[in-house]
């Protein structure tokens, strides 16, 4: 089975002009079948400031009303995907920019009440439409997608990166080899935060819950390993957590970061 | 040879939801392997003016400068692309939102100063991808552009959507038998501009120079005409100038409007 790779980058690097060019440099340049997935938060943050849209968080959540997804049509759709896929055309790489309504690649439904809190337009993902990804694959396309999902009857939704990055692997892993690739700020999963020599290099089924017992693995990182062993569960090879900057060590053997694998 | 259809229609159909509600409708009905371009000009200048960003024009062309194009990218590859995709979607057409930077499908460049002015990030097309659009129509899709382009060097650009419909015409028609048509607020060329009922059902050698003469096209009429029979020399089959509410009679034989030919 052919290799497909699924990149998530987040904000914080498609934000960063400088940034954005060095990851896409290193991206274009690794072999293979891959997708992009990327965030932008700040953008619609900071255009909703603009446009005098009040910015709503709930624990770290965006409260996406009708106006803030106006806001995030125009940053995440607009702006931050047409940026990625021009620089990328630049470096070679045949881009095709996409949210989930574009090719129906994306279903999803309106997220109902969670705790009584209304989150508005916010999608949670149904499923993958792997026969179009496979299809612009084959036509020699990247895909990057920006983070919005649809229901098939006329409804855009903000959508989770991270979500979308694991579920995109997923639903391809019936086609292709697929390792899921998620790209921050860190080395990958360290044992001390502040200490970036102390890189975890591989977790899998055997010290999984030692790490977690020593509260190595804690806090903001549980849901995330979580999230990656459901997504193996659920047919993917292998998800790797690495520093946005490191992606150019992809087709060198080992890879960056942290390897997780069952 | 398997004929295509593309259809231009403008910022004042895309901005008016009951008016694209209904266009879209009738656009998703239609038979065979079809292609839409849209603009969506005024929600350009209406972001512009939120955001304090100047609206020039001259001759009634928008001079883009950098701010502009942010708002061009929100505007049009953001709000007005994916408004139109999520549209047809519901309607069980398989819409994929494109620019002419997504699959390199459409390549310009700069346009140089004219007599003295700097339209800034503005593109004069230069080429059209039809292998990728093919590849696109053949998995089943169907394309919809948003009037942007890029030069293959990380720039995209504003550019017009009618140039952008009739070189998509001109370069499917090694692959396809195009035909081009223009949606617009009147029912298509008119004899007298006040009068519905004086259609010109059709130009073409034999009474193109007549109706010139005549004084009947005149005014802005004479660049699309002109435009037209461009097209038509250039390889497109047929074209087409008919109101934007009239498409649903496209597979009822004659079809609407104003039918031009060589």
């Amino acid at each position: 089975m052919k290799r497909l790779r699924i990149f998530k980058v987040g904000g914080n690097v498609v934000e960063d002009h400088k940034r954005l060019q060095l990851f896409l440099k290193n991206f274009a340049a690794i072999s293979g079948s891959k997708l992009l997935v990327h965030g932008g938060g700040k953008w619609v943050s900071a255009t909703c400031e603009k446009l005098g849209i009040p910015v709503k968080m709930v624990e770290g959540r965006r409260i996406t009303d009708a106006e803030t997804l106006e806001v995030v049509k125009m940053m995440l759709a607009g702006v931050a995907n047409k940026n990625v896929v021009a620089a990328l055309q630049a470096l070679g790489c045949n881009a095709i920019g996409l949210t989930g309504a574009d090719g129906n690649t994306i279903m999803a439904h309106k997220r109902p009440l969670k705790n009584g809190i209304d989150f508005g337009w916010v999608g949670d993902v149904d499923s993958v439409n792997s026969t179009i990804i496979h299809a612009l694959l084959d036509a020699g396309l990247c895909p990057v997608f920006a983070a919005m999902t649809h229901d098939a009857q006329g409804n855009l939704f903000n959508t989770n990166a991270d979500t979308i990055a694991s579920t995109l692997a997923t639903g391809m892993s019936a086609l292709y080899e697929t390792e899921l690739v998620y790209c921050f700020e860190l080395p990958g999963v360290l044992k001390k935060i502040d200490d970036p020599q102390s890189l975890i290099q591989k977790i899998d089924s055997n010290n999984i819950d030692g790490l977690k017992n020593e509260g190595i693995i804690s806090g903001g990182m549980i849901p995330k390993i979580d999230n990656a062993f459901d997504a193996l569960r659920s047919g993917v090879k292998a998800v790797r957590i690495c520093n946005a900057d490191d992606i150019q060590h992809f087709d060198q053997g080992s890879g960056p970061g942290t390897l997780i694998s069952l």
